[in-house]
């Protein structure tokens, strides 16, 4: 956590943010964030990031006090403050402090920044393996910060040499537990479009690869699939060699795979200028 | 809320207490609850609220630093300081400002007493609607505090005329919101077991009517109950007479349900003195 955050409509210091624990954003876990990175000193995609936050406000229900150019212009001042040359930035509206402690009232906006945890090296060289979970997200396309289900899967996940979860239900894949999906097979590039985050990465690679499929996968393609990964603001774009234990294609990241990441590289140096 | 609650391992002015917003408790939703009710200032049937917080400390992995008889004694004090002779109490456990902002550390805990928002004299005469749901809930069976999806939905329940909802899954009923779901049909009074909470009011009907058959409960066999009732905390029992267009029964609280109501009274009588 960086030294400088935005909370009760001003920048103050980080260690000083406070909620009331009765928000029902703590007690019914009724909020949601958004999270982006900057890259030197930029802030990728920004007005893709803003447009999902306020969205996710507008279908929740949540007031939100800032309008887009507002939100912008905090956050450029917050990367000034923390010189923020390449972090995370996580916006945050909460549910608010409920008479009833069950309905959305008017919340709190925070928005912090944060020290980025990047992939090893060697989870690109070498592949990450998932777990599947049967599961699907309820009102997965509202980035919600309901994430009650992968931290309690997550104690498990090192032992077994995991990654994250791949969630599928009635035979068909959705998502990661953050992050989005895509196959490789006989040159086709497919990606799942129901019960998903839309994510803003994801929306990059659509740009970028300019012939992927949107359209239901199901769990036992991917098995079969020629090269997997996933994608997301922290993970950029990430081999997949293994779920359970299913090796993946030849079990090593594959060679379009490789051409994506390459063509996103460019096109984040082309946007952080 | 009322004046004194329990932070920071003290008893402090509930105004005062303070979360930092980048607990997961927050970011992530994650944390667990118990919440109860005083009747004639005796926490009613405590020690089996506090048998299921701590269990749901644990099953979530959560360091829970006081002991059942050390969370009971700041309980009664807390008891005495708000002069809570009929009110509720909620015990919260956070998962703690986590370095990944993700794994669960070292939380915070909180006990806050509240005033108790019971259902009106008028719904236990004439009963109340649910609306369905096709949805099961992800570890159901640990008191978390995940209601994303009924926060989100509660916003129609009023125009529709409805209190609450009821999940139903591949055919089977599980739960409400926040309450079980009992069903009577010829005599026979019947709950299901599974994908639920199992709540401490569920228990004490269990104890009363001395002849619940736990089942696998579909949802067409609700719709053509005599009786149904949901049970929780605060409803205590309280009839349901509709389920989105479909009338139970005769449409009005049947005589089971009301003889239970009376037994359930009795009960609380002897429990609190």
């Amino acid at each position: 956590m960086k030294s400088y955050c935005f909370a009760n409509n001003q920048i103050i210091s980080a260690q000083k943010a406070v909620l009331h624990p009765m928000d029902i954003g703590l007690i019914r876990g009724y909020g949601i964030f958004d999270f982006f990175r900057t890259s030197n000193y930029v802030p990728l995609f920004l007005s893709d990031y803003l447009d999902r936050f306020i969205r996710s406000a507008a279908k929740t229900r949540l007031p939100l006090k800032l309008s887009k150019e507002e939100l912008a212009a905090v956050i450029l001042e917050l990367i000034k403050k923390n010189n923020l040359k390449f972090g995370g930035i996580r916006m945050l509206l909460t549910g608010g402090v409920s008479e009833n402690h069950f309905s959305p009232v008017e919340g709190s906006l925070f928005i912090f920044c944060e020290d980025l945890d990047f992939p090893s090296h060697e989870k690109y060289e070498k592949g990450v393996k998932l777990l599947s979970v049967e599961h699907v997200r309820a009102i997965a396309d509202i980035k919600t910060t309901n994430y009650t289900l992968p931290v309690w899967h997550s104690g498990d996940w090192k032992s077994k040499g995991a990654e994250d979860v791949i969630y599928h239900h009635e035979e068909l894949i959705s998502e990661s537990s953050r992050s989005n999906i895509f196959m490789i097979k006989n040159g086709e590039i497919a990606t799942p479009d129901s019960h998903i985050l839309h994510g803003i990465t994801r929306k990059r690679v659509l740009e970028i690869s300019g012939k992927v499929n949107v359209r239901p996968i199901k769990f036992e393609e991917i098995l079969a699939a020629d090269e997997l990964f996933m994608t997301s603001t922290t993970k950029k774009i990430l081999p997949i060699t293994q779920i359970d234990n299913f090796k993946i294609g030849s079990g090593k990241p594959g060679s379009e795979t490789k051409l994506l990441i390459e063509k996103f590289k460019e096109m984040e140096a082309k946007s952080s200028g």
